[in-house]
């Protein structure tokens, strides 16, 4: 598959993918500096969840990269700056705050090494996280296709393919691994506004992968659906909760009420990394408030009377009751979703407890 | 009401409001060649189902103004050169044949008499016509106003107002008419892709009227309902059948749907010559395709990768069931729409009858 590499570590610095310029212009930038890092995270230079998560982690790597002591002071304060600059770029994504938290992990646990070892753990961590992150790619990709309906119509929303994570995708693994299979009849892309992830990203990864596929306006949804032209709707995910809320891309909710009303199922492709088991419902999710202008301009043309107070949600929460499934790299979740969560944590833990034992 | 003029007769021309410029520019156009206003409305110059109606009855004025002889063979060469003319800029409006038919009829009514008297009668028609808009859009308001909830937060979508009709509007109207009765809190617009009618001309109406409101991107909707931010949706119609089904612009399905899972009344507000008598259910109306460029590219700026294929219908059919009332001119009809639409032929035919006989 012609996987396009969004972002990669490259003899001590982080090479990624300026994705506000696509699909007219493919810029790579690279850099050794955390914050330009951290900038494209909040710019949407670097988006989707899964790879905003592996940006962060390389970004500490760079950051760790320019110490020169590992005195436990220095370390700890290097810790918190570099979490602070990282937690404050979007506030939705879970894979965010689970990635930091691996990273501090990872970095407090070789405490007290020499410097040259501490930053080797760093990085081999980030790129374990990288890897695992392609490895979850393939899995789900694989699991999510076993679950699509013979001559499968997919709709899918946002961008959720190598654009979005360190591999081939969430939602669009299953969309690329379920074309491999022949088990693909088209895919349509909702064009996601307002910054228009769908025709800029999707479009572009499908038509590299060769993918067959027809674009709308994210308001031509319902009527596709109504005029039987899809059978299947399949997203990614920002954040899920304990009881199988899920926080994705503003317009997801809209479509999970549709599938709902034309009996179509309704799937969340999502790594564990996205679930945070610490959020018992959707409600508690913060949602990120973009600015008034990504409605009101376009490519830096006015498109409302200047002065326009525009609602500009980055996110929308889908309740559990329109979810027929969340696919994980470790198995496909279905309602009760609670007890599926407790399931998939017991089964995590036994495996570490494998891990320990037989290492 | 600071009501806006986007098309007036004057002096033996038609002045119209190029309504693609907006909110940008206000350009108007003076022509007296039929050609130009048929073009304005093939390129949405033009817009909104009775506006285009009215348009049209003007058009064949000016071109009912060239002929230089009442000779009857030339008078049917006429109106049936003027018709195709009309007929073939765009399928779905109702409002447009309703207003094509009117003026034939008018033209073959006082056939044979000189031929100035003949322009007359044809321009007479056609005044009418746009004063009877006017006087419609002042009821639709008044009687829409009445069904809205106490306090009503308003979701509408595209552009219902002066830009769209011969007065202050359909949907809109209702909403200007609360906000003057003190019955409005707020209007959610939908920004309407692909062409903006929400962002681009709903919100500079608005804007004018000094009506508070909020844009959103059509994706929106949804959560705004689900956060109870909206308890009523209007919108307008570009043809409703026998049954009740209402074709709208593309989206409107969509927010159909949403208000019925949200438990959120759906009204539909348009004029009787929206209705096609002819036609029983929503299956039969011809939904005008549009150009895949008006989704891939945005004010002449390509915003997805060239050659891609996107599906661009204009409107889309909500069935009967969704839809809570249509309010019309002269009266609110409900479900049963079958029998609403009797009775208002009926009521038709008898102030016809009346006016027969007391003439």
């Amino acid at each position: 598959m012609n996987t396009v590499r969004a972002i990669e570590w490259r003899e001590g610095k982080v090479r990624f993918l300026d994705q506000t310029r696509l699909p007219l212009e493919e810029v790579y930038v690279e850099t050794d500096d955390e914050a330009v890092v951290a900038q494209a995270i909040k710019s949407l230079a670097i988006r989707g969840a899964p790879l905003i998560g592996i940006a962060a982690a390389y970004g500490f790597v760079l950051a760790f990269n320019k110490l020169q002591s590992n005195d436990g002071r220095t370390i700890v304060a290097w810790i918190e700056k570099s979490t602070s600059l990282f937690s404050s770029t979007r506030p939705t994504a879970a894979n965010l705050f689970w990635a930091i938290n691996r990273m501090r992990h990872a970095v407090i646990d070789v405490a007290g090494t020499p410097l040259d070892e501490m930053k080797a753990r760093a990085l081999a961590e980030a790129q374990a996280m990288h890897k695992e992150d392609e490895e979850m790619c393939r899995a789900i990709g694989q699991l999510g296709s076993e679950l699509l309906p013979p001559a499968a119509s997919v709709l899918t929303h946002c961008n959720t393919g190598s654009l979005a994570t360190g591999g081939t995708g969430t939602a669009q693994s299953i969309i690329a691994t379920a074309w491999e299979q022949l088990k693909l009849r088209h895919v349509y892309i909702d064009e996601t506004r307002p910054l228009l992830q769908g025709s800029r990203l999707t479009a572009w990864e499908l038509e590299k992968l060769q993918i067959p596929f027809t674009l709308i306006t994210d308001n031509t949804a319902g009527f596709v659906m109504q005029r039987g032209m899809v059978n299947v709707v399949v997203v990614g995910a920002d954040r899920i909760t304990l009881n199988g809320d899920v926080a994705n891309k503003v317009g997801t909710y809209g479509l999970a009420v549709l599938a709902k009303y034309h009996g179509i199922p309704f799937y969340v492709a999502a790594p564990t990394s996205t679930i945070d088991f610490e959020m018992t419902s959707g409600k508690e999710i913060p949602i990120e408030q973009r600015s008034s202008s990504e409605v009101t301009q376009l490519a830096g043309r006015q498109i409302a009377p200047p002065d326009v107070d525009a609602y500009a949600p980055a996110f929308d929460i889908t309740p559990n009751e329109l979810v027929a499934a969340i696919i994980t790299e470790k198995g496909v979740l279905r309602s009760p979703f609670r007890m599926a969560m407790e399931m998939l944590m017991k089964k995590d833990l036994s495996s570490m407890v494998r891990k320990a034992v037989f290492r």
